[in-house]
């Protein structure tokens, strides 16, 4: 048993603190709570568990989350115009879409459609290009953003580090390349189709796992040492796992988060924070 | 000497058959060339030889290339408001902002404000992030497609394969990644804070180096086999090199692009491929 626990849940607890004091700034100025709207058209149970997470979240630390629950029989037209209608509504700083839509309605042109400074998610093709392009986006995508909070929390210079990350999503795997690519990380991206991803893992000085497949990564593939980042969230018989298997990885990494209590509280105080700064955009005060 | 080249030459001359047959049907639609305008404030002399090179080849194709030079004093106002006319101009259907652009002026806030219709460079943030996303972008950027196609004109299968890119510009590196995770390979991207480049080198299947150092990458660095594509142009004392030592390079490879000769023709050919798709997007044909 060597490696390190990255608690994610006392680092987002200590970024709570100073998003509740921003929080406290910025309902002074607007003169009332900063408001998240989360659109859900969603046919997908956990979909649900995790809005519910996120309105919690939100309630407890000062933030308004507004659900419209569309139902699983929303139009593609149907959606348009709520988020139209938010991108208009001052009293709607950030939006959602939470994924995924009925079947045959597409995510990608329901989210184009959202005011970039409103993406609070920042999957906008305008803010994941600035991110690529090494600019400002209004916002950076939530779990993407976590990792590398959770990279930093333990004092490893990023900087020359060899990192592979395992998944190629839009929501973490591609983000979270190109944010450690602009902290001077050597990155490969592995996914499905890479033919020896055993020693992909193994050369990894932080190694992300973003695959959902439970148990997948063992402690064979990984570098002594390494940084283990571990995204996934896989409920089996045993309750849920990640992505890398646990216990043996433990005795290797020198650095590993849990599952649950690593990731997933940083995605959700990220959302919290995107929420903050778009309250601020709006206001003309960031 | 095992290595076959890959002719950019000749690959681009066949690509440049089609694109004056789809010239012909574009003129026929819209009753004129397309146009592309070339807008330039650049102190910098190679600059002029590329904007003329694209013009001769325009012209030579069938394509109206205009040039705005601004001279080397023009404010980011003025610039503006070239791009911002050029956007509400119907006979203009592709423009590029030739960087660098004048001290002080950042050109991504210039290209930020290109209509993505008619962003034929295909380097603004929506077109960036549509590309990053998995989406259509209107238009993708002309030297990553070249190297693709150079690739792909090898036969090899990209899909599984190790690719290293080395260099992480918004213009090559960073597209041309993308593009090659799509076709499901395996991606590392280097640069000046990799570690063990010669490692990360030798380990590809697929090597692009766009660095900008004169024969920087020795055989030693590459596979037995390799595909190599050499996207460097550098002005030395014997002349225009690339980033690679082709002679010795040439031994190891599998096949190789010369320089020049290789990706450079490739470049030019897909600008103008983007500037017939901007006239059909105009036109409503596409």
């Amino acid at each position: 048993m060597t490696g390190t626990l990255i608690d994610g849940k006392s680092i987002a607890a200590g970024m709570e603190q100073s998003i509740k004091q921003d929080i406290e700034t910025v309902v002074k100025k607007i003169g009332r709570k900063p408001k998240l709207l989360v659109i859900l058209a969603s046919p997908d149970e956990a979909s649900k568990i995790y809005v519910g997470a996120k309105k919690r979240k939100g309630e407890e630390i000062g933030i308004e989350v507004d659900i419209n629950d569309l139902g699983t029989k929303a139009s593609s037209a149907e959606i348009s115009r709520v988020v139209q209608k938010a991108n208009l509504d001052k009293s709607v700083d950030g939006m959602i879409v939470q994924l995924p839509l009925p079947s045959g309605i597409s995510g990608e042109g329901i989210i184009e459609q959202i005011n970039p400074n409103k993406d609070v998610d920042g999957l906008t093709p305008f803010n994941i290009g600035k991110l690529a392009k090494g600019g400002k986006p209004s916002h950076v995508p939530c779990t993407a953003m976590g990792i590398v909070q959770l990279i930093e929390s333990t004092g490893l210079k990023i900087i020359g580090k060899n990192v592979t990350v395992v998944g190629r999503s839009n929501i973490v795997g591609k983000p979270v390349a190109t944010l450690l690519l602009q902290r001077d990380a050597t990155v490969t991206i592995c996914h499905s189709k890479t033919v020896d991803l055993g020693m992909e893992c193994k050369h990894a000085d932080i190694l992300i796992a973003a695959i959902g497949r439970p148990s997948f990564i063992t402690k064979e593939w990984i570098k002594d040492g390494a940084v283990v980042i571990d995204v996934g969230i896989n409920r089996t018989a045993d309750g849920i796992t990640g992505d890398v298997d646990f216990l043996g990885a433990k005795e290797i990494a020198g650095f590993i988060t849990p599952v649950p209590g690593g990731v997933g509280p940083m995605t959700v105080i990220n959302l919290m924070r995107n929420v903050v700064t778009a309250a601020k955009l709006g206001a003309g005060i960031e």
